[in-house]
């Protein structure tokens, strides 16, 4: 089935202590789209500048993602960040944002994208992620992502949007400042009680939980010897497990378990390399071995029946 | 089989954002034995004050825990150790620490205990590491636990014990220290080359992560709504991985698995209480039914066959 993603498209400028990317490809969509393409078919809303180099929509044109809800603005400039990762590569300090085109930002949906069955609104400001809802007809899941900005300074909106989504994924310290519990668990569950049946906690090297009503699954991340650049894992990761969801057609946690998997496999090749670079060359069956060492990762067997 | 433990008793007084215990029974071995005795027979070697609770040595008796290892000091009194935790429970504050007759501590082995099979060396001076074993007699399996002080402070020591023992213990701020890497995965490697067949990397409510020469596995921690005390978490955790080695007889990478995973049970145990509190009354059962939570909270299934 069809995936709506609506986010951000940036030129990042990246340092890890590895190396530097200026002028490199980011943004939420963009990794989002990059890796759920790889699963199902994607339609994106974002807004580019004029100097958005033309190679990178060939890119995605490639991927066949439906491009009819790109916004090209003439004489604009397109969003862009700068920021730089310390040793433990856990956390990027943000040298410098500048939105551009991005601050005028206004989704709006080509007729067709009104139905598309699973939905994805990244991390943009929860009144836009409301009036992309006002825009689509009944669909199957939508997915959620969001930021301290908001959590802090638009809270009233977000608790808006929040009423209407299936699956909020945030990171544990959003997590943690959206409820104002200091338990992952706790959090939660206050969260849910906010509207969304699913939560998704992501926590970086430590991988991600799921919470809804009745499930709690425990995704990890595998641990590389080599991650090179961490930057759009977190959106790689939420295209991966959408992508995989709608593939499926599924919504139940079955289904998130694997779909949560498969968001940590691309996530996994997304860090080995600076920008969409790994994303570009990852196979099927490359995905396809990774999910097999996760399994092997994390499998083990049941206590002997005479166990007490 | 037996398992034999060398390490710390105490008495620990603990402030966490719940409540206050002064009085409280600590100490590595205390926990790990309590932990493991759950699983299987436990040789214990330690040392107390003439001030220690003649309560807590029935408690250990009623165990079954062989105590004829553990020396009580005439006029001596016992290690003492007062933490505090903030809010995020991750790190304790350390508040006093009295080492008192742990000074002076050499453990002695009585003669039945120098067959045992399983030996774990819980936190204490690598020289003494060292001299436990000298008094052992080509034990099936050695695991170690070491703390950022010898690593700082006695690193030739430490270096020397590594080489013969089976299996390290440490938490992921110790492996980094020790190795010089940040990141994970090569801290594990540059430990094993250090002697360790298998390096475990405990990662607090994240879980542990075990690493051999061809297998990783990963362990999650239990997301509890109520983390009580996490005082003695990490020791219970070796006591079960180690108690469950010693009950199958196994040292290969699956019996490890299961091993970890009742280990992480065992330690979700001990957080929901004060001290060994909860130690003291979980049932077999009880393990049992939280085991298959762990089941539950990391099973998912293959990729359909037609994937690529």
């Amino acid at each position: 089935m069809s995936l709506l993603v609506v986010g951000s498209m940036a030129i990042d400028s990246v340092e890890t202590p590895f190396g530097k990317r200026p002028e490199a490809l980011g943004g939420s969509a963009t990794f989002f789209s990059m890796s759920a393409s790889l699963l199902s078919p994607v339609r994106l809303v974002a807004v580019i500048g004029q100097d958005f180099p033309e190679e990178h929509v060939q890119m995605l044109k490639e991927r066949r993602i439906d491009l009819q809800g790109l916004e090209r603005v003439p004489g604009g400039k397109t969003f862009r960040w700068a920021g730089k990762y310390g040793e433990n590569l856990n956390e990027a300090i943000t040298l410098d944002t500048q939105l551009n085109v991005f601050a005028d930002f206004k989704p709006r949906l080509p007729e067709h994208f009104r139905d598309t069955p699973y939905v994805f609104l990244a991390n943009i400001h929860p009144k836009l992620q409301l009036e992309v809802l006002e825009q689509v007809r009944s669909p199957k899941l939508v997915g959620l992502d969001t930021m301290n900005l908001w959590i802090n300074h638009e809270r009233a909106a977000l608790l808006e949007v929040l009423k209407r989504i299936d699956c909020l994924t945030l990171n544990e310290t959003e997590a943690k400042l959206l409820s104002g519990e200091s338990n992952v668990a706790k959090a939660a569950r206050a969260i849910r009680s906010m509207g969304p049946k699913v939560v998704v906690v992501k926590r970086g090297e430590y991988g991600a939980l799921y919470f809804d009503q009745t499930h709690i699954f425990h995704a990890p991340a595998y641990p590389l010897e080599q991650v090179f650049d961490p930057t759009g894992a977190g959106d790689t990761f939420a295209g991966g497990m959408m992508g995989y969801l709608a593939r499926t057609g599924g919504t139940d946690a079955a289904h998130f378990r694997q779909a949560m998997i498969m968001g940590c496999v691309l996530g996994s090749f997304t860090v080995e390399a600076f920008s969409v670079d790994r994303l570009k060359t990852v196979t099927g069956p490359e995905l396809n071995r990774r999910f097999k060492l996760f399994r092997a990762m994390t499998h083990f067997e049941d206590l002997p029946e005479d166990f007490a």
